[in-house]
């Protein structure tokens, strides 16, 4: 079933890319993991004879049913519901070491927009997700007990979380009395991404100005509340001002709607001592704005560039110049390089949300059939804080 | 004399700046540094109504009389001869603690350009010499010595070493046989931006690909060798085919001509595997097109911006999608951030040039009063190696 499963996706692919099956050196793998994707994604283009297939989980016939949202048509532009998909697919009886988990929150993230671009048509849509372990035939994952793993859009799992390759699955750690839907978020990837990507990268000094884009969102809005606490002054910029409202209460000092005021103006009024820490969001002429105002030996981690997902770079002023006399330092992450350090950063958020040092918002959607439209809302800004979805 | 010379730059600044003279909060300081300088520019346009004045030598009336270049006339786009005034100074008798040094071969580099911008219509021109000490009241610094310093354009200077900030003039080491003039170049600031530049921001590691724009120049040039030392892959980009030609005896793997090739298209040809390092002296588009082909946590030193010295910056694709995707890391340096292992340097170089591990290249003009001219060719490209002057 593999092989057959293959055989569709590899035709499909040399349809795209113009090949002859002939040409392709074909590797198979089982993955949970969007790096593995990654990985090999470079691969492909490298050496372009190389096709990687990439099964976020493998299922085959019996049993239970999974509901799967596909990937059924390349995103070109704003996504619409012809992207998608859904199908239904039986799910093996259980073996040795493995589990069957079923979904309960559902991630939609900006880095999907991008990532499903490497994927061929046919794909199950990536992505991570709080489940419920229903069945299991590995000692470590009993039934009852809450997971976490990179599923995909789909409503039951068959998981060996020992031969998973990439970002393994992992019981919840005890959040007290707190939802475990924040695993998907503040306590889960985007709470780490802020974690680490801003402290690992931007190192923040006391007093010193930060300025986060894409604030109001689940990364954006963690990184200017740690930035606070480590005694910054905290600009956050977003699209609506009830998101600015939001990044108030939150701590942050000022909050730039960039619908509707000169990035650039407010910027030079709410940081006159210039810039020293800039977390990215978005890219594009926001970040061109951020950057003319950037202090000696300022620096810049890039999480995401949203502004530009849907269409492609944009042009910009060449940056290099002021990377040279101001000594700028800028660097790009996938937060999944500080797996090893993963559960340092979900405790320490805990940690601060339990002291109320650290406060998070949930935008969420009610029922799987909603997934992509819950996605599509989120490209358009239309969460504050983590989107996520609910399987009702 | 410092007030009343003040007072005309002063006047110079205000009538630039559009500001009243009472508006100003004037600070003076006396300086061989074009790193104070650059401390202190920033100060200017976040703050703008701080000014500071930079000396790069004092001097007063007395005794030898130097010829310095001034620079009369802003740049706007290409230098020209009218930027340039050729005047006469007397300088003073010697207190203690002085030395006279008399000019024996000058730089004119890349950076001079930009840096410039930031002082007063009425400056010296700024910039390092080789010089004899031909006079002295320090005892670290005797008759007959030979110096480095910040000293600018002129041919003669009275310098206090000890109360000298920034760079401090500072005696040549044994060259051996070699020629003094490489304490501009090889065994100088160049050299040291090629060592520290390349070495600590980039990382090199064997059997990766290097590429460096700029690499007919004092610094590329030297990057280049550093990087086959290191056992990398190596391709140069530089402006004509006799550059190029000298590349490949150099050791260079590639040498692209961009006024003749498409730089991306030769880029994919010479660098199959993708681009591990790169060390930019140019930006705009020709790394544009480098980063496109930025492998896998690829990294970047930017060193300087020589396309856009004239004309201001390009624009450019927005990078910070690959910085994300392919977690890039840039980082832009002024090479006196190592200004405390700078003999590190120069005697890893100079090592180099004995084993005939390393080779160099001078362009010379010849004559004082040729600087404008060597520093307009040099911002042509018409050097090949370090441009310099020799006084005669």
């Amino acid at each position: 079933i593999i092989y057959q499963y293959s055989a569709t996706l590899i035709s499909n692919l040399c349809l795209q890319q113009n090949l002859s099956q002939n040409d392709l050196n074909i590797r198979t793998l089982i993955s949970t993991g969007i790096n593995i994707a990654n990985a090999y994604y470079y691969d492909i283009i490298h050496h372009s004879v190389s096709v990687t297939l990439i099964y976020p989980f493998l299922a085959v016939n019996m049993g239970v049913v999974s509901r799967n949202w596909l990937y059924v048509k390349k995103f070109d532009g704003e996504p619409t519901d012809e992207n998608f998909q859904l199908t239904e697919e039986e799910l093996p009886a259980l073996e040795d070491g493995e589990f069957l988990a079923q979904a309960e929150f559902l991630s939609v993230d900006p880095y999907m927009r991008p990532y499903m671009g490497r994927f061929p048509v046919g794909s199950l849509m990536i992505g991570g997700q709080v489940a419920k372990i229903v069945e299991s035939k590995h000692a470590k994952f009993p039934v009852g007990a809450k997971v976490f793993g990179q599923f995909g859009w789909r409503t039951h799992t068959v998981c060996n979380p020992d031969k998973t390759q990439g970002d393994k699955p992992y019981l919840l750690p005890d959040f007290g009395t707190l939802p475990s839907s924040l695993a998907l978020g503040i306590l889960g990837m985007p709470g780490n991404t802020a974690y680490f990507g801003f402290l690992e990268i931007c190192t923040p000094k006391e007093g010193e100005t930060v300025v986060v884009s894409g604030a109001a969102g689940a990364v954006g809005s963690v990184v200017g509340q740690i930035a606070k606490l480590k005694g910054c002054q905290v600009i956050g910029i977003a699209g609506s001002d009830d998101k600015c409202q939001w990044l108030k209460t939150l701590g942050f000092d000022h909050a730039i709607n960039y619908k509707t005021e000169n990035v650039l103006e407010a910027l030079k009024t709410a940081a006159p001592k210039g810039i020293d820490c800039y977390f990215d969001n978005v890219g594009g002429t926001i970040t061109e704005s951020v950057m003319r105002l950037m202090n000696l030996f300022g620096r810049i981690s890039v999480c995401g560039t949203i502004s530009n997902y849907n269409t492609g770079p944009t042009m910009v002023q060449d940056p290099q110049r002021d990377f040279v006399f101001k000594q700028l330092k800028m660097e790009g992450f996938i937060v999944s390089r500080w797996r090893d350090r993963w559960l340092e950063g979900i405790l320490a958020n805990l940690d601060w949300i339990k002291q109320g040092k650290l406060q998070y918002e949930e935008t969420v959607t009610k029922g799987f059939d909603n997934m992509p439209k819950a996605f599509m809302d989120m490209l358009k800004g239309g969460n504050t804080g983590k989107a996520i979805v609910k399987v009702e």
